[in-house]
């Protein structure tokens, strides 16, 4: 076939692209390389997994290579895809096997994904530090945790996991303390999963308050809870590196009296993510935010016909209407789904992103949405005013009201909606939502204060907490 | 004073306007007229309270006479107003003592809610039988249950309640078997708290599905719930009259053979609600949908000076722009207040309403919002297209994933989202305020496909059932 559409990386972004091509134009050619022998598999389900409350990795797979297969897609994995050229329409392949093909494309689509950042130090090589971006990280992970006896093989029941790395980790021996470095979502849903498999557990975060992207005042309600729950939170405490030999022994951090170390035989870190985007390198692609892959709004990059997609791709921000770098899973499935349109000859814009988020901890839920950190939407051109208000979760007198903490985030000039926080342990998580849907539509703070949302005593008092927040916001905005 | 706000009912609409207006306009000379004793109470709470969810009456008051008296409020209760003369700006009143008197008005608002609608049969009389939509029928509904050496006097703990009533039903032999007559979101909390309460439920609906607004897909997951629960579900089942003498003995209803009659020592009837227009009679005011009276967009009847709000007035529709009448909590306290800051010189629109509503019905939660029924849409001049999906409420592999069924309905030729309903058993009722938003924002239902959802696995999946359900119906759309 002349003109195949091809995909680097078998993941959301990439096999949302290759079937949705594949079911729009049946009759188009689609390859996909994967350089590693995972694909499509659930980044956000791995604490749960090690949490426990999934017993088989296999549960965290959505697509088997025999189902791709059953959609007329040529998955080739173990298959690393090292070059690309733009001018002749090839990119060249490395197999596992050592050789090396040429493939030509009538479209590319770079879906490479993110990698696991580390900042200063490196959880290389030092046995009990991990980072959390793979498959076969959360198999040694949870290997690793357990006593060697009491280890269940079966928990890592897939061909694709790296079984000597588990069985490694499986048998040296479990440990006691963990060290978290990062308060973000995946730091927060590390913390209860460990604290669930029955670690002394400590959190570091390098600023104030854990979740910085949520705000303040999701970062204290989650802080808390979480020492509430027997984590020990330590914010303001940046991480100077993971002390150890072969295996890890303590933590190095900047305490209140200078560097101090906590002895730990666990490390997890997670910092964040940064894109993938070494591929192109030399291609002269454009970068943009983050350092990732510039798209327009149907994913397309600078290089003709080349696409990108997911965690190594910007995407266009709903609220400032700039480009943006937030990696996170429905806005790779989403842009992959519609670059396979496109290729497939229904252009599609992929969509605008509201970086709209949700996290779990323990009991408490979180959610976010848009510009909540002043400095950013300065940045972003607003003069951004923001009210907290505390305030009942169901009808004060109906069992399970809880204290719910909405934050919004308005433009003075125009009152428009830019962002938005929402935590407490009812039903929380799920209302951002509503703010996130408020957000897209350009709503105004006036407007958001006329909503006809729903009330009945179990879900929400008759003013929801969003609207209370809306009532305090427009007092505020009307005093200026 | 020769210009004082004189209102008429104290509950959500008029107490609301009252305190809005004295907080705004301090000096203005502020009197409301409640013809009964009760202020400010929970009509919503009141299943919650005789299931015996809410230990004490007195948790349903908002507000207590003393604390409406500090707000500088005149409120006087056992004052019934009968009659307004518009061109005099009086009214007539009748107090409990039975002295009449003038007051005049500068401003009048007309806050005289509902009343229970009892079909063709009527309660009164009939021991046993009761309708929903007051505090004393609660507290009456409350003590009947209860076993006589049982009943705790301190349920009612209210100094407004009429204790005779409640001695009386207190006194009687507990029931055992209840009809409810109605299958509405009173009749399914009212089954929710009887079957709570250890009775056997039987609970007859006139048409072929439950909660007929919320449309089919919720009504048959709820009656399943109800059935699952113990509840005798009997739909298409016209009830006839109540049965009885002095006390009620059964429920004569059209089965499947004719006229059938049910034993049963006990019977709510909740097939709705009434606007209370009558003080207005003769003065020829507008009255409109539902036969409330006609409000415009700021509250004001057609009289002049003459305001409405709550359960006896109109409201304009967000989704059709024309006059409703949606008796609702949110709907009553917002116009209420909005008329308060009008009258108080801020001339502040009521709002618009979606008819968004929640229910619970056991471990079963819905929402619905806009126009769901097909014929009504037509009527409002739409072409409606409906989809229903199933999808999850968490990703697959987080326990506690349940099925939730989203129903959207657009206006095929605009695309626009005019209506939906969700059910299921996992945080459901709540999303409801995301279809609210969309539909009050015109959203279209591609728009709605592209809205950035939160996506973590234990709030929701990548593609959130909302989601799932935008691309069905544009599925649905595309192929016409």
């Amino acid at each position: 076939m002349s003109d195949p559409f091809v995909v680097v990386g078998a993941d959301a972004a990439g096999l949302s692209a290759a079937s949705k091509c594949r079911r729009e134009a049946p009759d188009r050619e689609v390859v996909v390389f994967e350089k590693g022998r995972w694909i499509s598999y659930a980044y956000c389900g791995m604490p749960y997994f090690i949490e426990g409350l999934i017993e088989r990795m296999s549960n965290l797979l959505s697509l088997s290579p025999s189902e791709v297969d059953e959609r007329g897609i040529d998955l080739r994995r173990g298959h690393e895809v090292v070059g690309v050229d733009p001018d002749a329409n090839t990119v060249t392949v490395e197999t596992a096997a050592g050789d090396t093909l040429e493939q030509s494309y009538g479209d590319l689509l770079v879906a490479t994904g993110g990698r696991a950042s580390t900042g200063a130090f490196d959880v290389r090589g030092l046995d009990g530090a991990f980072t959390l971006h793979s498959m076969d990280a959360a198999a040694a992970i949870d290997a690793y945790i357990a006593e060697p006896e009491a280890y269940d093989p079966a928990r890592a029941d897939v061909s694709a996991v790296d079984r000597e790395r588990v069985d490694r980790n499986a048998s040296m021996p479990a440990p006691e303390t963990a060290a978290i470095v990062g308060g973000g979502y995946v730091g927060i849903e590390m913390a209860e999963a460990l604290v669930g498999r029955g670690l002394d557990v400590h959190l570091f975060h390098r600023s104030g308050h854990l979740l910085s992207d949520f705000g303040e005042a999701v970062g204290e309600r989650v802080e808390t809870e979480l020492t509430e729950k027997g984590v020990t939170v330590r914010t303001d405490a940046p991480v100077d590196g993971l002390v150890g030999d072969d295996r890890i022994e303590g933590i190095a951090f900047d305490g209140a009296d200078g560097v101090e170390t906590l002895p730990v035989d666990f490390a997890v870190v997670g910092v964040g993510i940064q894109p993938n985007t070494e591929l192109l390198n030399g291609t002269g692609v454009d970068l943009g935010a983050g350092g990732a892959i510039r798209t327009d709004e149907y994913g397309r990059t600078s290089l003709p016909d080349v696409y990108a997609a997911g965690d190594c791709a910007t995407a266009i921000h709903a609220v400032t209407g700039e480009e943006a770098w937030m990696p996170l899973g429905l806005t790779a499935n989403r842009a992959g789904r519609a670059v396979g349109a496109t290729v497939a000859g229904d252009p599609s814009p992929v969509g605008e992103i509201a970086s709209t988020a949700a996290v779990k901890a323990f009991d408490m839920e979180a959610g976010r949405v848009g510009l909540i950190d002043a400095a950013a939407a300065r940045e972003a051109g607003f003069d951004p005013v923001r009210e907290t208000v505390t305030a009942g979760s169901r009808s004060g007198y109906y069992p399970g009201a809880a204290p719910t903490d909405v934050t919004l985030v308005a433009d003075r000039d125009t009152g428009r909606l830019i962002g938005g926080s929402i935590v407490g342990p009812d039903r929380a998580a799920i209302r951002i939502d509503t703010l996130a849907t408020a957000l897209e539509a350009d709503m105004t703070v006036p407007e958001v204060e006329r909503l006809d949302l729903a009330y009945a005593p179990p879900f929400s008092p008759v003013w929801d907490p969003i609207l209370v927040a809306a009532k305090v916001l427009n007092g505020a905005l009307d005093d200026d």
